[in-house]
């Protein structure tokens, strides 16, 4: 009986090691087990802004080689905060709101759930996302905290102005009715954040912008202009969500990067 | 003999189930073990900036009750690229180095190490880092590709700029000797980034900023002003470098968290 009673022990102690190995983060992420994907498009002066909003732009371009033959570049540049991807402060639409300076880190690195409704966008641009619309959003991965971005199909239009932000003259893209931003924040209280790969979480033809104001009302920030031309796995992923840190921000341009596994796990 | 052989095979199922669970990297990370810890100084019109550069201002600041009595608020803002907590692109000294937005998010999310010289600084303004205030950096750590910052106790500092930046009219504070950054090069390859809890690698008193031109000469970036005012473990963090996509940028305003277990591993 005692070489089995060894076996055990000797196995057991194995896949401790194994487990405490597993803790530790830096093995986990750096394992090439998970894929980065960079949700970010980039700041230039092709960057999709609001109509009539400041464009990013440089406004010093310094490059020169300087006495000693090196090189030295530095610029200045000037944008508005909600173009290209951002993120929107509840402050941006509640006068007793959260600043983009005080959304904590906590709040900002989080589970990450892509609900694609691309298929049923069908590159629409006056599509509106119902609440009919999301049945199969009726899971329980919505028990804990997360973040939930729309995919309507859109980033594949970034470089293409008139069919990403309208095609007449005024704004016209798909967007969030009313009716789900209301049953986001009634029924699904863990949900903290909503992002959109469009200029807008509501419609481009919205007036009124209600999903603005009922999202932010709820204390939820958004994240708009995510580039989702990428195949991120619709659960499993973590969402690093990290915006320039201007305290007293309406909004702030957003760096945001998805940890995704390579192979989705069952238990998320 | 049938009934320990049964007792290991569950045993070992156990263990192998509580191993997939901690592969879950949302199930690790949101388990309470970790604490995040945002490295980042807020822009708003104190951030600090190199004499002379562009501070970071709101150009238009707005915010207003609409007809319907809801709130909208919205900024425009300038700044320098190199001001407040900051990534330096290898472009900012080198003509064929890459920009802020061509740095891949696989060396943006790196092990972190703090080489915590604080003690050895002692608020003297004067200090330069050689290598022989480093003997405790030469062990095995170093074997993975990850980014070092220097903890010279400036973060204390940061609302007093005379003493920041320097208490006469030309900068004045710690940084890194030609010899460091050389040796950093020559025999760390494994470190992609270096970053400072002050203004510049270099010390303020260069005028030559060699450890700028050794440290991107060989791919390296930089990370300036980090806040490092709480008890950041000097191992085993993981580091969330993501700045503003400035597609063409020399630098950019930068995001900085890390992520730390609670209990340091043994194993980094």
């Amino acid at each position: 009986m005692v070489y089995p009673a060894v076996a055990s022990y000797s196995f057991a102690l194995l896949l401790f090691v194994l487990v405490e190995a597993d803790t530790n983060l830096n093995d986990i992420l750096f394992s090439g087990d998970y894929n980065f994907f960079d949700l970010t498009h980039p700041f230039d002066e092709n960057t999709v802004y609001w109509p009539g909003n400041k464009q990013f732009a440089f406004t010093r371009k310094q490059g020169l080689f300087q006495k000693d033959n090196s090189w030295y570049a530095a610029n200045d540049f000037e944008a508005g905060e909600h173009g290209g991807t951002h993120i929107d402060a509840p402050y941006h639409f509640q006068v007793n709101g959260k600043h983009v300076g005080d959304i904590p880190t906590e709040k900002l690195i989080v589970p990450l759930i892509i609900a694609d409704v691309s298929s049923k966008v069908n590159d629409d641009s006056d599509f509106v996302l119902y609440k009919h619309h999301l049945d199969f959003m009726l899971n329980d991965n919505f028990g804990k905290p997360c973040v939930v971005i729309f995919k309507f199909g859109w980033s594949k239009f970034i470089n293409d102005k008139k069919k990403y932000l309208g095609e007449n003259k005024t704004t016209n893209f798909p967007g969030l009715s009313a009716e789900v931003a209301e049953w986001i924040t009634s029924s699904y209280k863990n949900i903290i954040g909503v992002g959109v790969d469009t200029a807008s979480v509501d419609p481009g033809s919205s007036t009124d912008f209600d999903a603005h104001k009922i999202l932010t009302k709820s204390g939820l920030y958004m994240l708009e202009n995510v580039k989702l031309d990428e195949n991120v796995p619709d659960y499993g992923c973590t969402a690093l969500i990290l915006p320039m840190k201007i305290a007293k921000g309406t909004g702030a341009p957003l760096r945001l990067v998805a940890i995704c596994p390579k192979v989705t796990p069952t238990n998320f």
